[in-house]
């Protein structure tokens, strides 16, 4: 029933009620835990005009954290997507009490190590620290938030707000209800991200991989599986996406992109290749565990590819290509 | 053996002994099929300086093709991907039969009906009106070379060549070849299409969907479920790859993604994620064929997002943004 509610609530959201701005209303966002993801959501929202609070329970993370996001700051400006480092920046604080963090925070954005107990000891200090009119959103890629908010009485404004990391780059983000969430914390949680650039994905209900990580696992299945039969090396399976699906999928879905490939749209699509898809899918029958010797095999080809220590110099040009895209994108948006 | 000995020899051709342009040697190339796919083809040879000569069963067909060709070509030439129409065109001909377009062809390439016995009909065509020196490769995105070449003598020179549509912009060539073709077929046909500019996956087996659709047939599969299931809508899940996964696998295959997600590469990505990616993808048990109702359900959603009859708009919109990408992609390489 919670369930239902939030879907239809999130599919009509009352446009009025949910200006974020109104909403936030000068309160501030709180970030809890400043490493690379707490930094990008820091970047997130304070580009987007929020103030910010920044904390970690390590001390003087925090305050570390600044320097890290000036510096993605400067690779932002310097694709054009930000207008002003300092602006940015003046917006952020680092603070090293948790309290400070949280107290009249508007919406705060958990992303703090991934262990379910870890979590639970947090919300139970913030169902002390703050009130109801504070939204709580976890960046967790797979635990759900039944697992550290059941039982508390901020569950029914704490849900996932799941990220790609960096998020400012990379739009995407699952929000995951628990069956306690209310409809409203939903909405305003669509309504916030929205109002910061995120491109809203609505999972209706807890479900292992949420629905990114569901998608990604059974490609890299598949992937990982051609190579263990000798089908293809993983540079090729990289190409077929690079240079084949993927191309399209940067800027359609994969519905999108079948329904313009069938003269009537999807559903002629299910008709003509319907069966022949089931049975592509269906063939593949041996779904071990990647063995030991498939991981060492997928190692040494990558590292044909790419020298381990090239990795870092590689994920800086990823982020160059990403930066790329969405200076593109918001040159045809304007 | 015959497919140890193609995989060795394509990891390591003979450049010397492979130029294009030598084995080529002022032959052309032949198009057998008109349609869309065989139009596509056409440009692509065309494009890279080789005369083609398009032929197609239906009377007139192949001469009506080429208008649809200049117009591709003009859309190419808009976005600076082309520099001369005129030049390409005038290296297309068609001709009425087939023996003009196939006798002393340097390479040929099917792209007619996706039936293994009209297939298998045109292969003892091309057995009489062919010799040793013409390579031939079929479009077909599923049938495996060997149920339409075996026990013919052409079968050791003729493969798999399984395009993306349209090839002039969507470069990865699946290379797919029968137990019976020559490592020397699959080598200079890795050649000729690196040299026409398109980007070579090669299959080492005859496997269902080759390696391409196998990747999009699970993808697909999760997707409906996800849909099926209520987790999901379709736009939904659309936004989840365009916004998310598929703007890096746009540049970056899947492994080269996983390669850079965790500190020491793959294998300690493997380490780190491998077995939850397991669990998720074998938390899929619901696996029956797509029901009428959800087609019937998809496609309603689909037609709320685009109506039947913007489809075709929709097509040509995509074309224009991949060839943005092909042209960003232009700029970056020179």
């Amino acid at each position: 029933m919670a369930a239902d509610a939030n879907r239809n609530e999130a599919n009509k959201p009352d446009t009025n009620q949910l200006d974020p701005n109104k909403l936030v209303n000068g309160r501030h966002i709180g970030i809890i835990g400043a490493g690379l993801v707490g930094a990008g959501w820091a970047i997130v929202f304070a580009r987007a005009g929020f103030p910010v609070k920044i904390f970690d329970a390590a001390p003087g993370a925090a305050s570390a954290s600044l320097s890290l996001i000036r510096s993605q700051l400067e690779d932002l400006h310097a694709f054009g997507l930000i207008d002003n480092i300092d602006g940015v920046m003046a917006r952020m604080t680092a603070v090293e009490t948790l309290q400070e963090a949280v107290t009249d925070a508007a919406y705060l954005q958990e992303s703090i190590l991934e262990k379910v107990d870890v979590k639970r000891q947090l919300m139970e200090e913030l169902e002390k620290l703050t009130t109801e009119t504070t939204v709580i959103g976890s960046s967790t890629s797979g635990i759900p938030a039944s697992a550290f908010t059941q039982g508390l009485k901020l569950a029914g404004r704490t849900l996932i707000a799941h990220p790609v990391n960096p998020p400012y780059l990379v739009p995407v983000v699952e929000i995951v209800p628990s069956p306690d969430t209310s409809a409203e914390t939903v909405s305003f949680t669509d309504a916030l991200m929205q109002a910061v650039g995120q491109s809203v994905v609505h999972v209706r209900r807890e479900t292992p991989g949420f629905v990114l990580n569901r998608l990604q696992a059974v490609l890299l299945r598949e992937a990982w599986t051609l190579v263990e039969e000798g089908v293809a090396s993983c540079e090729d399976v990289d190409k077929t996406i690079r240079d084949g699906l993927g191309l399209r999928w940067s800027f359609m879905g994969p519905f999108e992109t079948i329904d313009l490939n069938a003269p009537q749209g999807v559903a002629d699509y299910a008709r003509r290749f319907g069966r022949l898809f089931q049975e592509i899918a269906h063939s593949r029958t041996h779904e071990q565990p990647w063995s030991d010797e498939l991981i060492a095999e997928v190692e040494a080809q990558r590292r044909t590819m790419l020298a381990q220590d090239q990795l870092n110099e590689r994920r800086a040009w990823r982020d160059r290509q990403l930066m790329s895209i969405a200076a593109t994108r918001n040159r045809k948006e304007n």
